[in-house]
């Protein structure tokens, strides 16, 4: 059965899931790379990027097993147009996303955006078609090319909580960093009461994030 | 010396210290006592309040680490208007507060209040005093009044954030529960950047709560 999922996704501990200030400088805006530090220093996305890490990264095993799974039983994400690019990017025809020739999804990729255009097929497997939809119809889309595997949400903050408003998740790993944004988008307004819907388990880090995991109940 | 300190203040997942709609029936508005939960059931409450707990009670032994500090070394009290009573009690020269006879607190008290009134002597060396004061100036009454001991600053949010944007927090304590408020009042708001002023350790507790402490790095 094709399940929800979300993983490795970073919010601060004032509930910012990016910052203000995005740009093609800037895919975070004033965040850097700070919600994604305990990630990016893991061996698995150092596999999955070429990403060569910090001289003194401060990521701990319990972080890579987090990373990995997301490499684990996908067969289609949904991002949002924040994710695909910086603002503006659909008035650009020769924008392919952040990742250079060959992405890390390695499955079909539906970007929500009000400005779809030509389906872009690039190396390993990643296919980004662009699609101006709701949650439900770009659940049915991606739920029908993932081929009985799992659908990602990948984020950014407003898609993901459009998918929780409507109580589209089945699984999802959050990691709360410890720091305050103070601005930026909240991944968690307009959910009061989710809780309800998911168990909830919350395991600190070494490196100091407190991964934290929603998992639906039986409904 | 005198530190100013902040013990077993709840906050939701998504940032609210306290919840809309508070009045006499509810002191937390539509947050209940959710916030609260883990330290309502611990035996340091009970013997604080002689609440005798619900049937089920889900504290852990953990959870009474953190709660018993209340009773640790504090020589004064700072709280808002909102903790001492419901929206519109200073118009009632009858209100003494929540605690009825014998608060939990046998200190000095300084509640911050635009609406002066004489000092309240209750039992236990409870004494309140209503002051319309900056977060500097209360903080000077009250570690004057301290005699060397610590200052607790006993919210609610708005003022915990106030003495937080001020830099006058040396040591807080923060119980992170793993609810969705959805409204209230934000603790976290325009406090960008403070953890760089604070060691962060987090631990979860069995209840299911993360208690979270800052340390005020040396100046």
């Amino acid at each position: 059965m094709t399940r929800t999922v979300v993983h490795n996704f970073g919010v601060s501990l004032d509930g910012f899931g990016t910052g203000v200030g995005l740009s093609r400088d800037a895919p975070f805006g004033h965040a850097g790379t700070r919600l994604l530090s305990w990630l990016i220093e893991t061996p698995t996305f150092r596999d999955m990027t070429g990403h060569e890490g910090h001289a003194h990264g401060s990521s701990s095993h319990l972080d890579d097993v987090f990373a990995r799974r997301h490499e684990i039983g996908v067969g289609a994400e949904i991002m949002g147009a924040h994710k695909f690019g910086p603002p503006g990017w659909h008035e650009d025809p020769d924008w392919t996303g952040w990742w250079g020739e060959d992405p890390p999804f390695h499955t079909p990729v539906f970007v929500l955006t009000h400005h779809p255009r030509a389906s872009l097929e690039l190396a390993g497997g990643n296919v980004f078609h662009f699609v101006d939809a709701s949650p439900q119809h770009a659940l049915e889309l991606a739920a029908e090319a993932a081929g009985g595997q799992d659908v990602r949400i990948g984020g950014g903050p407003s898609i993901l909580r459009d998918f929780l408003a409507a109580d589209l998740v089945d699984d999802m790993h959050v990691a709360v960093v410890p720091i305050l944004l103070g601005r930026g988008v909240r991944l968690w307004d307009g959910l009061e009461g989710i809780e309800e819907r998911f168990d909830i388990e919350q395991t600190r880090s070494a490196s100091g994030v407190v991964h934290t995991t929603f998992t639906r109940r039986p409904r």
